[in-house]
């Protein structure tokens, strides 16, 4: 067979020769634009071009601070396409972060969008490699600014070849992106994108047994395009010239019921978060939203009732994801099995909650506290992961031995799978509570509690034990018409009949509030850094 | 990303580990039998070990004489599984071409079905390097044969490890297939599929925008699986966890209707010759063929009129597809984009009677008269294919120079590409017709002429010439109510307001016959022989 390599820029070209009038519609803080790929393709090759002008080399990061647009989607193909990576930084993270993640990367050049220039002026000064910023605006005037030098993407673009070629005869194995993910404590971790890693899971994204993107979709990415790649959509949909539809910043969920109604969206993707607010959207206005095939969701567990009332009230298909920043994100999704079809629908529905089954291409491993686990849905163990697009290290980075061993990725995520290969996630493996060698999860207890009428907030965690190494100790968070009547033995009482005893909490302690991380997660750590000595009499 | 290869083996563990409960239904000359992924994992591993025992070592060939069956699907796994090559003999190639292909190929193994031993025990003196035969029956017991050493499928399992671990690290780019496709003149050439080139194909075949197939797809193919793995649907099917129904030897139209309903097929595949004989069988029969969503097309181009009954009369979807051996063989599909399914009915089965939309991995190039064609509908050009599961050469083979020049396969066929990009296959490169520096597609005549009630037969083929270096000259077999009425006359008047004036024959030879070759198809060289001298005077 021939020794083609697998690359980003051949994804781009196909859309360019074979959908040349499909659309990207694009919203920006100033407008709506409606390009179509052939326009794209010649606004990626001036890009492409106008880089390799102000100095980029093959290999060298071409950092992003944008949200989803037309110029990010451009940049997308641009930096890969002329031998660059293309390095998407999350504007959410504190100035510390992204300052040391602009240097660890040694970006070469920064596209911006408008309204994220002030961030970067009040920081540029510690930048040690960047030379040259672009901004993304509608207007080809630069806005006033201290960064220097810095220039106009529409100035840019117009002075460069639209018929700029892409390199594509390059090693498929060389980095194509880059991005950063947060740890828990310590700077952020960078994971490589390669050519062959973007265009296979492009493929995967691409089959009927996954998300099935086609040519015929109009697909909204609504998780943010420095996430994973947006999960790979842009790349995806690119490769099969799928309509796509770019929300911009700021958006609400307004917006996006609007847009979903105004553009027939068929397919979506975002975090539990979004979907829960387009939700409380539609129940309030009147959307026409029969246009969606699917709603993808994933980066957290998706209510089960949010699900439910998706697919039942507004009778749209919701696909539940699972993946992280290191797997490109593609790992498992929870289509049903064509013979799980027949069952009954709260049977259907609790698959469906589920994580899924591992997509196509690659392989999985669950290492329980005894070796692999059984697949009998109740063993719990960590879900290791490798494949084509799953990362083999952290750029430059001493946490890789935690986190890849053997040709592992070791995911953190403790999780179970029942006899059909369905994977549920029931904790991370720094929450999990080791119990004389039996695990215990935080979260299905969590859960539990918090079914309770009373409970406002729960979080478990585990507290040293002299006999049993970890025991469970539940903290928390009363409503506060239940303050005064509820107690530690009403909330026993009702888990009691829910669990095995020795999973129940040796101690319930009620907090005013649980300490929380910036993203609004429960932040486990200080809570057992609290509880430490608990048990220390 | 991790360096992990594509490699068969991992095809089939997946199938083993997620879909051990789907089935394969197979039928072989004596029963039907209903083996699911997991026994069909099991004794393939075995099928390896054995192979391995009997001395088959990396890179060496099984050969494999066989219909569709399971054991021909199990040694599609064993032999790439456990590092050696899959080569697939078609069983309808003279003996002299079978012993050709099996010497040329070195094949160390042969696995037969039963009916097909008496062939091979007719050349078997022949065979310099098969080391063992396998025969594949039902039975355990030994048929009577010459051949030697002869082992029984069915006993050779029995002794075999069913935990036989699949070779997985290997490069990606080593033999896993091989398959000779003949030639106009000569032996047949060989084909050689990569690991690598296999797997990729087997996504691509999974793409909601081409083939499609999926988990709860049952699917059939009817192309036989010495013909481009056929169509490697029994790798793409393993690999989605898919039911087959492999309908084994010598099976009638009667067969096939009867397989769709009672085992409810939604996708099947397989040449014109298949579908126009089913459509005959539909005609007189009552079946419920409503669980089909799809039936592949491809190997020649399907008429039109058949496309149209298939559709408009019973409702099931046509999708016509191109390729060949030396492509895997997926290369184009008919799919309507989104924007065409709102053409009026005709317009949509003009494009859907052409070959289709190139697929997502390859790439083209059309080469005409004077450089890269337009795409206007109009320049004819040879189709030039490269991509990953594209062969870069034939086999040990001088040939090769011909068809893989600069890292592009010449395919032969001369294509019109439309403004969609949409390719329609309008001559053989060897039959095109060559007039003064301009081409004349004999297809689009001979189609021309056959549309003529008088007409049985008509080949058009060039013939050499003073001024215009060649001119068409079609050769007419009338249908014998006609002989004595239709003069050549009346033909070229029937041509003339269909074509250019310089497209029409320059004569028009009656004949009794036309030459034909083994597979049914015009012999175009006896006629080019018989009609050199044609315009010496």
């Amino acid at each position: 067979m021939m020794n083609l390599p697998l690359t980003v820029g051949a994804m781009l070209e196909r859309a360019e020769k074979f959908f040349p009038k499909k659309q990207i519609i694009s919203r920006t803080s100033t407008k709506v634009s409606r390009l179509t790929y052939k326009e794209i393709g010649q606004r990626t090759r001036r890009l492409a071009s106008a880089l390799a002008n102000l100095g980029v080399s093959q290999g060298d990061c071409v950092g992003t601070l944008a949200w989803n647009h037309h110029r990010h989607l451009e940049t997308y193909f641009a930096a890969p396409g002329m031998g660059a990576v293309l390095h998407t930084i999350n504007i959410r993270l504190s100035e510390e972060h992204i300052v040391y993640i602009i240097n660890h990367a040694e970006d070469k050049v920064l596209l911006i969008d408008e309204d994220v220039l002030p961030l970067i002026e009040k920081v540029s000064d510690q930048l040690k490699t960047v030379k040259a910023f672009i901004v993304m605006s509608d207007e080809k005037i630069l806005p006033e600014s201290t960064l220097s030098p810095l220039y106009s993407y529409e100035q840019l673009l117009e002075e460069e070849d639209e018929k700029f070629e892409f390199v594509k005869e390059i090693d498929e194995n060389l980095p194509a992106g880059m991005c950063y993910t947060s740890a828990t404590t310590g700077n952020p971790k960078g994971v490589v994108y390669s050519h062959r890693g973007i265009v296979l899971h492009s493929f995967a994204m691409g089959l009927a047994d996954t998300a099935a993107i086609s040519e015929s979709d109009r697909c909204m990415p609504v998780v943010p395009m420095f996430h994973a790649n947006a999960w790979g959509l842009p790349f995806t949909a690119t490769l099969l010239g799928t309509t796509q539809i770019l929300p911009g910043p700021q958006f609400t969920p307004k917006l996006l019921a609007e847009l979903i109604e105004s553009e027939a969206v068929t397919v979506t993707a975002g975090v539990p978060t979004i979907w829960l607010g387009l939700l409380n959207e539609l129940e309030k206005g009147n959307y026409d939203t029969s246009s969606l095939r699917a709603v993808l969701c994933g980066g957290a567990a998706a209510p089960r009732g949010m699900i439910k009332a998706y697919e039942s009230k507004y009778n749209i298909p919701f696909l539940h994801a699972y993946g992280m920043t290191e797997t490109s994100p593609l790992v498992t999704l929870s289509r049903l099995k064509s013979y799980q079809e027949n069952l009954a629908e709260e049977e259907r529905l609790e698959v469906r909650s589920m994580q899924g089954l591992l997509v196509p291409g690659l392989e999985m491993k669950v290492a329980g506290a005894a070796g692999e686990t059984s697949w009998n849905g109740e063993e719990m163990g960590e879900l290791l992961i490798r494949g084509p697009w799953i990362a083999d290290e952290y750029y430059k980075d001493e946490r890789s031995e935690e986190a890849f061993q053997d040709g592992w990725l070791h995911t953190g995520d403790v999780v179970t799978v029942d006899q059909e290969g369905v994977i549920k996630i029931v904790d991370r493996t720094k929450d999990l509570i080791k119990s004389g060698g039996e695990w215990i999860s935080s979260v299905d207890i969590e859960n539990a509690l918090m079914a309770h009428e009373a409970v406002f907030e729960a979080s478990v965690v585990a507290v040293a034990h002299n006999e049993w190494q970890e025991r469970p100790v539940a903290c928390v968070v009363l409503k506060d018409e239940f303050k005064k009547t509820v107690t530690k033995e009403d909330l026993r009482e009702f888990l009691t009949p829910q669990f095995a005893r020795w999973w129940l909490p040796d101690d319930i302690v009620f907090l005013e509030e649980i300490p929380k991380t910036s993203v609004g997660k429960f932040l486990k750590r200080a809570l057992r850094d609290q509880l430490k000595n608990h048990f220390v009499h």
